[in-house]
């Protein structure tokens, strides 16, 4: 199933996609849910739910949000794909390297990424497969950590890399209101057997900037929940994006930075595609 | 106001703290709230509402939880004292350093800080003044910043070191599941007319191990609610963790780490005291 948390006639709603139609199926006021999507997750409705045979619009005529609105954490990894580590220069990580967005971050999958002018002159994209959790998970075995995952969404690790590097530690350049743009929609596991074999690519302006495999990650999708899990609990709703291959605009020559106007498109096979607008403001 | 989260025959109740009473105003199920403190605040409600006339009942038969229970994050602010810097060797930052707690870490003011036997041979403390923001912020100065404050309360930002140091990247080292006592109440901010006139303490088994004041803070209230603000709309609810002071056990000769029931006070003046012990589980 293809899950959206979209805006229709004023509402949000849990909805259902089926090619070109969205079945709004929960509005998150008649139920007094914070984030429906999420909140349907945990209570370990979602798909039965959302399942609901009720009328479809189209597409074309809603406004699709990020699937999700308030994950208690977006736990990012770094590092996580060789051929990206290459060009940063940086060393591979022994253990999956976490940091974390939190939810102010999060953005429509064609919601402008609106950027105060001036606060930062590198700012980069980067295209990420995101792992959304369906089950609490605390402490569980790589064996049985699918059993704890709900389903996949397509990320985008927006970084302004002046404020990441000049910080060491990289929370305020990589968590700017709308640095986390997310969708178009939560794919559910079913429909992914294998997260381990999808091509992941980005393209600035409409030249390709990354092409990739998730079978390049380093950490997979198993190993990486299982390993988060041992420090802090998952909880439903909870995102992880698994890091990013080669091709940032940090790693070019010359570098290349996004500029007010620029058009990011970042798609994961199967999973979906983002197409975001870089708008500096103020 | 002394504001409390508070479970009482076994429903959670936002409260208010009169002495050796506390008066259980709001039930978080009866509202469909969250998080009943946070969902006041956001509201613009808390004062109000929480000042209704109620029956008390002795603090003594209630279980005081964390104040907050889902804030949207907990900025914290890394080597915001300048004893606290010498201790560490680091450089003193030019402008806050900032990284992020998540509300899984969060634990009451008197629970037990619980951590899986093996995850960590570094084990500190870090007493801190908490501010709670109480209107969103975006873009505000450091003249306008204390309008967004509601209160205060006082977090332990429990930190693994060796994780936190060996991932260079401070998020797995400082988010551990009950990394973050906080509490005992949130504590409005009429009732601290100088949040930079405080004295901030801990101490370990009854002996002292830091003792300094919110006055030898780098950056101070305003100017950290400012700064971040530029970068990230603060919501009502979210946390800073302003920093802490010189005498973390990471920078005693020889060093302190935290053992199995050894018991972590921390108090900041007028607002309150923690005290957590520490349990090794699994």
């Amino acid at each position: 199933m293809k899950i959206s948390r979209i805006r229709h006639q004023g509402r949000v709603f849990a909805a259902r996609v089926e090619g070109d139609t969205v079945h709004p199926v929960v509005a998150e006021d008649d139920r007094f849910m914070a984030d429906a999507v999420r909140d349907l997750i945990a209570d370990g409705t979602a798909l039965d739910v959302l399942s609901a045979d009720v009328p479809g619009v189209p597409l074309a005529d809603v406004e699709v949000l990020s699937p999700l609105a308030a994950p208690q954490k977006i736990v990012c990894i770094g590092l996580n794909y060789a051929d990206h580590i290459r060009e940063t220069g940086l060393e591979t990580p022994k253990v999956p390297l976490a940091f974390v967005k939190t939810a102010h971050c999060l953005t429509g999958p064609t919601a402008d990424v609106r950027v105060p002018r001036g606060a930062s002159e590198q700012l980069d994209w980067e295209a990420e497969l995101a792992v959304v959790i369906g089950r609490t998970a605390r402490d569980v075995s790589a064996e049985r950590a699918m059993d704890h995952v709900f389903g996949y969404t397509v990320a985008n690790d927006v970084s302004a890399r002046d404020a990441q590097f000049s910080d060491g530690q990289w929370f305020r350049g990589k968590n700017f209101d709308d640095f986390c743009p997310l969708g178009p929609y939560l794919v559910s596991a079913d429909e992914i057997p294998d997260p381990q074999a999808l091509a992941v690519s980005a393209a600035v302006n409409g030249t390709t900037v990354q092409d990739s495999s998730t079978k390049e990650m380093i950490f997979g999708v198993a190993e990486t929940v299982a390993y988060l899990s041992r420090y802090m609990t998952l909880h439903p709703g909870d995102v992880i994006a698994t890091g990013t291959p080669h091709g940032v605009g940090m790693g070019r020559t010359p570098q290349l930075w996004l500029r007010d106007g620029d058009v990011v498109e970042v798609e994961v096979e199967n999973v979906g595609r983002l197409r975001n607008t870089v708008r500096l403001t103020g």
